[in-house]
């Protein structure tokens, strides 16, 4: 049975081969690694983004901007997101998305404390950035109706993306960037 | 000497042998065809869209909507923005993109014929679609600054492209989505 990502047959054996030429010492220390990690590593009880601490380091960065909240999908995500220095601003980790076929209910998410937060602390803005698959459009059409009485909800964009060429864009992206156009601002 | 694009040697030894092996006349029926095409096919007098007719069979079609101009850099990003199916307009191709360092200016492109265009006609928006390269950001900003004071100018969307996972999309693309975020309507 494959239990990591990424890791097939060849891998795991090589794997496998790779720890047993190692010391006892080192591989002890690899076990106590996984298992210190294990132990550590939570969810911020804010954000649900993975922490070592209780509250994660971006939501206890008293130099972010507390008005507007980014909402993803899953941990791998806000570390895209930090990638780009670009956002300032928190982060709220759904933990997946809906998937009634999966039997993931908007109950299995943290959407329950993402509305409070953005209910309790006048959050101005939400950005919704979900990976544009079935299941993610569902789950921004739900989070932008739960969430519109109470603050302003934004979608990331869809479109081209940079260094792409329009002959090879796919039809749904080319209209999806025609759809989205905005006027040119100097 | 490679005359064909993606047309490498052995590609073309086995066009060549292919050829041999065909009969004299079928050899003269492609020879005539290749002659014929390019004969037959110029620039569209309109919009420089390839066209075997003066006016292409878009520039003539009375049932597109003649208040919008799609601009683009080639005939192939016409054909490919017509799959989309979505924009009902007209098209202006460039020809071209400005780049200086291939001695290539707006004097070298169908841009005269473009601001004349939308002058005469009284185009209410102008849509660039140009590609997100160096050459391609150069020419939008040029296009936006020369017609501006005459009609609406947008630019397609960038951003996430459909069925991209955030995880996978680069900083640039992921910064772009994030600015070019908007409202969620219903």
């Amino acid at each position: 049975m494959q239990l990591l990502p990424g890791v097939g047959p060849k891998t795991a054996q090589r794997l496998a081969l790779h720890l047993i030429k190692r010391s006892e010492k080192e591989v002890q220390s690899l076990a106590q690694a996984l298992i210190d990690a294990k132990k550590q590593v939570g969810l911020c009880k804010v954000c649900f983004h993975l922490s070592a601490e209780p509250v994660c380091s971006i939501c206890s960065n008293q130099n972010r901007d507390r008005d507007t909240i980014c909402v993803v999908a899953d941990s791998r995500d806000v570390i895209a997101l930090e990638k780009t220095r670009e956002y300032k601003g928190q982060y709220h980790v759904l933990g997946g998305v809906i998937s009634p076929m999966d039997g993931i209910g908007p109950e299995q998410l943290h959407i329950e404390a993402l509305v409070r937060r953005v209910t309790k602390n006048q959050v101005k803005e939400v950005i919704l950035a979900i990976n544009p698959s079935v299941e993610g459009e569902t789950t921004t059409l739900y989070l932008g109706g739960l969430l519109k009485p109470f603050t302003k909800v934004t979608r990331i964009a869809f479109g081209l993306p940079m260094g792409g060429d329009l002959e090879y864009a796919d039809e749904v992206t080319l209209a999806r960037a025609l759809e989205g156009r905005r006027e040119l601002d100097f």
